[in-house]
């Protein structure tokens, strides 16, 4: 009888680990990482925009740890999520520039990416929306619940409701393993229109770019749309017709991806597993506007990053230390065990810090910006403190290129037809030409436009901070530091 | 009973044709590709120069045909043999820079390579030595009989007459297919030396760099040595001591890889596949020094070929027409019979003029040079006539950026540490730092070195040559096209 109770016990126990919902084993949390495209942290409510309606986001931050000093190591879509997805800068990955049609980079072949480490730990794995990093042998997922080309208007990357729809069988799959799901919006990136002639533009002047809003608009979505003379104009950006009524459909863009992750976050609940599951919200950069993406200034580089860990026990947490987007593979993999005793990343897990303290001396990032499209080379190498930010320009000589999503925005048009010499705050001649050195104050000068480089009560600073940003380009195996000694 | 017969001679058909040396069938002849590495036209007897010792190259050129205007596109190793591979420019074909390491440039997956193309004709294809193209599958060759990579002094390309034995039993294998045989050396490329603390350089100064010659000396090579004192200096190169001495180490290379050529041809001779193979001798670009490779003077683009042709009448012919390496695809898959009838190539086929004549009209070339070294990005195009030369640098803000082998070369450190302004016929200042146009009469100044861009006498001209190279850039989807707009 004892025997038959041990074996009906243990039947039972096998039945359960069968039938259990999935994740949870020793203790690892599911992982949803949410990623959008060309976010910046002007748009959100919980960073403190009081028009824009981000009620989905802001409940994350509310039930989690909000990061006011998050920072992107380059403005560019692809190259940011290959040093997202390997805590590794992009010099020293392989992709230095876009990975789609003529662009065409990749990482090495020998770069481990975050879901294959995380595959290798145990989890099961899929992403859903945009991709664009590449080989696929680094960065490859088990499933792909959908795919879609960078740029691509079909894209199911615009339609956020429907990405969570899509997830729901991967997350309540009855499965031992923990999941890792990447889901990746293409909102709020600017769209593309197809003109008659069956060519694709960003160029709509005088009407705004649509950020993807259509009004057909998109399955499950409740429209939030803005009026231009409501929308919060950042001091980057020009106070133009063109510039609100671009801004109030980025806004309408935001506000979508806001409803797919709350979509997301219901499917989780409805599946009993939004306590075991970490969730991280970023974006890959900041806003597409001049100004903005494709440069090292904080409007590129300054992003959110939303971080609900299980268990914890003060929601609401703000934490101020200045992390980078090499830190995010480390963090995740700390998350789930599976963090390498030997340091083999670029970047250092911040999950100590996840209850608003513990991480004392984080206090300086770096950026590395190398190409965006093909045709785009501008090497920049910057280090930023939380008062200072130098800026080292290797392709000095040459103008500063424009992505053609930028150059052909009705607010970049609109301004360049007025024949005006300012953009934000910014002289539209400093934007394009620039010096090889930019050094900003950041307590007296936030918006980054008085260059300190040439100031001689600066310059000791100058020097420090160009010691440690060698330093740090040495460490890294930057191919391009070569260039102090040549150019 | 002549049922038998009959049976019998169908027997001795089919056994003939299984016991069959390779090749043959259907007219096709076997091509036999041999490819050197930094090769200019300034070192080899049958283009003129009485000093150094080439007499199984010289014996191909008298048994074939010569030809006096072939052209690289791009003075850059990967680039070049992608566009030697392809029939494409690289701007089209996705290998802007090198292969190697970090630089990490591939083609697009799309592209079909020629050894794919004549596989699919049904040739049976094998490659040895230097490759530095990728990805594979765009370049596949049925059989590697040995890879190696770039600058390492243990790869087999540089023991060209053991490269040349290892390829006997492809060429005397009986197989009713016609081959396809790409042979390449590393001779005369510039040579690492391994510095005591196992880090490789270049650069030997004061010694020469070796270019590849070791005392050791390679199997099946006799070494032919040469005297600073004998060797020519080209104009484009400085008359040093330094210079001289490293003209005659790369002789010596040159002496070397010749003969690995005159064993290949005596291998030939030997499996009887002499007089139905195709042999071409090209070079990638001009050779290692500043002012040849990886610009596009005539010293870096202007370079040897050689081509074999079977059943020719008239051997020793010369051929004037202005060919490029965008044509050597077309033209051999002419040879193989398996032109596509739809031109997918940017060139065309030489195969009328292989015996002297029949090319009129061949009176321009092209070039497209974006990246040697990925840190070094400096996109240039010219369009080059029997008269003229045109070139647009399209990065000119930029200091024009040094190949680490030329960058560390003793003749070029020499001249630094002499001081001196002027490099071969140019002023060092000149040679850094370009204007966006630079103009040539090269029937007055071959050198190069009177820029004519601004001379008024010249705007026509200068209009001209502007509006071919941008229709050029337009038919060959050029993505550095938008330049002309902005920048």
């Amino acid at each position: 009888m004892r025997t038959l109770v041990l074996f009906l016990s243990l039947l039972a126990a096998a039945q359960a680990a069968v039938n259990s919902p999935a994740g949870g084993t020793a203790g690892r949390p599911n992982i949803v990482f949410i990623i959008s495209d060309d976010h910046g942290t002007d748009a959100l409510g919980c960073y403190g925009n009081p028009v824009i309606k981000t009620p989905a986001l802001d409940a994350l931050a509310a039930d989690g740890t909000r990061f006011t000093h998050a920072f992107g190591t380059t403005a560019s879509c692809s190259p940011s999520r290959s040093v997202i997805l390997s805590g590794l800068h992009n010099h020293r990955n392989g992709m230095y520039g876009l990975e789609h049609q003529v662009h065409h980079f990749q990482s090495f072949g020998d770069v481990k990416g975050l879901p294959v480490l995380l595959e290798a730990a145990g989890y099961r794995t899929a992403r859903i929306g945009k991709f664009h990093v590449a080989p696929e042998s680094v960065y490859r997922f088990q499933t792909v619940l959908s795919g879609g080309a960078a740029n691509d208007p079909a894209s199911l990357g615009r339609s956020p409701v429907e990405m969570a729809d899509r997830t729901r069988e991967f997350l309540s799959a009855r499965d031992e393993r923990p999941f890792f799901l990447f889901y990746a919006t293409d909102d709020p990136h600017r769209a593309n229109e197809v003109l008659p002639s069956g060519k694709p533009t960003f160029d709509t002047y005088p009407r705004p770019n649509r950020f993807g809003n259509r009004d057909a608009g998109y399955p499950g979505v409740t429209p939030v749309t803005y009026r231009p003379q409501d929308v919060i104009v950042p001091p980057f950006l020009p106070d133009t017709p063109e510039c609100r009524a671009e801004l109030a459909e980025y806004y309408q863009s935001v506000s979508r991806l806001d409803q797919g992750v709350g979509r997301l976050v219901q499917l989780l609940k409805e599946a009993g597993q939004y306590e075991r599951t970490l969730i991280v919200y970023i974006s890959d950069n900041g806003v597409a506007f001049p100004g903005a993406k494709t440069t090292v200034y904080d409007p590129g580089l300054r992003l959110p990053c939303i971080v609900k860990a299980p268990g914890r026990k003060q929601p609401g947490t703000v934490q101020p230390a200045m992390i980078s987007w090499t830190d995010l593979t480390p963090t995740l993999l700390d998350f789930a065990g599976a963090l390498p005793a030997a340091a083999t990343f670029h970047g250092r897990s911040f999950r100590g810090g996840i209850d608003g303290g513990g991480l004392t001396g984080w206090d300086e990032v770096y950026a590395s910006h190398t190409l965006h499209e093909v045709t785009m080379y501008y090497p920049m190498r910057s280090i930023r403190t939380r008062q200072h930010k130098l800026i080292v320009n290797l392709a000095s000589g040459l103008a500063y290129p424009f992505a053609l999503d930028l150059k052909q925005s009705p607010t970049w048009i609109g301004v360049q037809k007025a024949g005006g010499a300012i953009y934000g705050k910014r002289p539209i001649a400093q934007f394009i030409h620039r010096p090889q050195f930019e050094l900003y104050d950041l307590t007296t000068d936030p918006d980054e436009v008085r260059n300190l480089a040439d100031d001689p009560q600066h310059q000791a600073l100058k020097q420090t901070l160009i010691t440690r940003l060698r330093a740090f380009q040495e460490r890294t195996l930057d191919p391009w530091i070569h260039k102090w000694d040549y150019e």
